[in-house]
């Protein structure tokens, strides 16, 4: 099935291309927010990609799978958690309650092939400068007029102009490995290819968040001792919002492997203020003590995600995050958006799927209005009934009865 | 906390008591009826159950769990897939995202609680007369005239008289033990109190659906040899319906002792004709030759739902289905509606907790209805708006395109 390329785009004439939005990233944002263009009919688009469709979750380690449950409840009104757009169901179409990364890549790229999204893949975004115009805030820009589009450039020296641009990079590539002196000398969990095939019969893990545990549950499982350092005073198992607390799939792994087995030590209040390369390997320095390994520590400390080229039309949030308005746009550059995992509002956070694709339909809709294009009242109502479109936040985080 | 005993009803003054509305079944959809009834102030109503709140869960077979997934998406506008009430999180409040039955008999009393549910256990009902003037279809009764409101026996002689009542005594009390000679041979999985107490090292699963492969799993991963018998070409892996094939959760399970463990047969086209007590064991015939045990075979064919005290106040389609009007209503006797996963609408299957709760409203509504009270509209509003409401039962069972 061909692509249906914007007719503004000429493939293999990649020198100077003028679209009326790029998208930045083919993921799981990237491909939602694609689809949600399309069905909002807002304008031509490009989604490029430096490596591929959904190469996140192809780097993704062999044992790790998605978090969030898809069952196949999409024909029953209740869209499929993990799906990044309408009437798909990720458990019906891969059998899977939580996909591997590559099962869920498979997913992306067959929602993208179906869709025939315009997908340019090996385009590295190196640069991206902003129009001139940038900071008259709500006025749409004369399109391919020069220094009132963004210039986007690539690592090949190419470059791209656009009335729009949503950065989608998300966050798995881009690891956080500065977290304390020494940080550089540990495997990052996002770096390994397979649990399984990682040597040695002991191994600290740093960070007891998500990442954290999926490694020692994975480890502990092969029968490696594992001593699992964090800094809180337990484990995040009391909070509503799962952003901000283990995933019920992650706390009943845990506790199985707890009472199967003796060889996972869980050290709260042990945060790590270094980790030194000495004795032929590892001590990992805590406020309460030392820990030697032989093997390369894992840290489990998230990721800071892939805004680098964008960084500097962004205002931030006390809290270091992107300052976003609401339509998920910087609040320094119009026609700027943000869609994915590092998008935050006040207190939410938007990091799972099923929470982040409420938000394409707000994004498409901006994009829409500043090319002078209708919003469809029907699409927007569409997503909304499938929960996919989300504006008013005001409902999210209400206390549970239970 | 007090229950708030509806004004007319007095605990322990059951000799005769009339009520508005009568929940037989204290399960997953009584709770959740109730709770509906209440947000509707659609008349008081009394819940009875012959045993006590989630009575069922409580016994199901210790490793059993649940096999739609919870998580904790209730703050963020997704209704948690086994909750029976609004603004409850089951993975939040259990921690859980598979609960077992015994947590979620749990999380049902709490909710019962939270909401102080007019719940009276221990009342088994075994007879239900309907109005003298049912039939006259739309016309409502006149509240306690004699002859004009359903008569409810208990097993103790006492009586209630109701307006309406909402049949929701469930499946799993009700197994299905008379499929074939000698069924009754047999043990049905729902009498199972735990797999890890089954004495013997081989024993043969009859039934492939999701109890079947449930109990061979268990079984499976304790070491026994396990032969699972099916009447079908293949495993129920193709359906888009969850309700017609195996979950994603059970599908993942099977994967995984499959690949793990060589003690699991699964014979498909062996359906199952007879079952013989002989020579100290028994013997389980098939279309394709017999398989001998020395221990009690286990029975997975499902529930036939528990419903004899009013089986003959309904019609029944031609595939043995009850019929109902489109509010869950019997066609032959107004006021006496279904709630729970017998329900059916043309080929649409209600046996999800998930998909039986989108019905409580459309009952709470004819109740309300019937009585001659208002239909707030904003709680319909917020029901739909939480997958707790569905109408329209075209938009179901759409093609997905993965």
């Amino acid at each position: 099935m061909a692509w249906k390329w914007p007719a503004s785009f000429q493939p293999g004439r990649v020198n100077h291309t003028h679209i009326n939005t790029i998208v930045v990233g083919a993921g799981a944002a990237g491909v939602g927010l694609g689809v949600a263009l399309q069905d909002y009919k807002a304008g031509e688009f490009l989604i490029v990609d430096r490596h591929c469709i959904g190469a996140s979750f192809l780097r993704w380690p062999k044992e790790m799978r998605l978090i969030t449950p898809s069952f196949n409840t999409t024909p029953f009104g209740i869209l499929d958690l993990n799906a990044v757009m309408l009437h798909t169901s990720v458990a019906n179409f891969l059998g899977a309650e939580h996909p591997t990364g590559k099962q869920y890549a498979h997913y992306l790229q067959q929602a993208a092939i179906e869709c025939q999204l315009p997908v340019q893949a090996g385009i590295d975004i190196v640069q991206v400068e902003a129009p001139e115009k940038a900071g008259t805030r709500g006025r749409a820009p004369t399109p391919s007029g020069p220094g009132t589009t963004f210039r986007l450039t690539c690592r090949d020296g190419s470059v791209y102009t656009a009335d729009n641009v949503i950065w989608a990079a998300g966050e798995f590539q881009y690891p956080r490995t500065h977290s304390f002196p020494g940080a550089a000398h540990c495997l990052h969990n996002s770096q390994i290819a397979s649990f399984q095939e990682l040597p040695g019969r002991d191994r600290i893990v740093i960070g007891a968040f998500e990442s954290g545990v999926d490694a020692a549950v994975h480890l502990v499982r092969r029968g490696v001792h594992v001593t699992l350092l964090h800094g809180a005073e337990q484990l995040a198992t009391q909070e509503q919002d799962p952003s901000r607390s283990l995933s019920p799939f992650t706390r009943e792994r845990l506790a199985a492997v707890t009472a199967e087995r003796s060889n996972l030590r869980v050290l709260a209040n042990h945060r790590v203020t270094e980790v030194k390369r000495e004795r032929g390997g590892y001590t990992v320095c805590t406020v309460q003590g030392s820990f030697f390994s032989e093997h390369q520590p894992i840290l489990a400390t998230g990721f800071v995600g892939g805004v680098a080229p964008v960084k500097h039309l962004f205002a931030y949030r006390d809290d270091g995050n992107i300052l976003l308005n609401e339509h998920d746009e910087s609040t320094l550059t119009p026609g700027l958006f943000l869609a994915g995992p590092l998008v935050r509002h006040e207190h939410h956070i938007f990091c799972y799927i099923y929470k982040f694709r409420q938000r394409f339909a707000i994004v498409a809709e901006s994009v829409a209005r500043r090319l002078g294009l209708p919003v469809p009242d029907d699409v927007a109502a569409t997503y909304h009934a499938n929960q996919m479109r989300l504006e008013d936040l005001s409902c999210c985080g209400k206390e549970c009865v239970c």
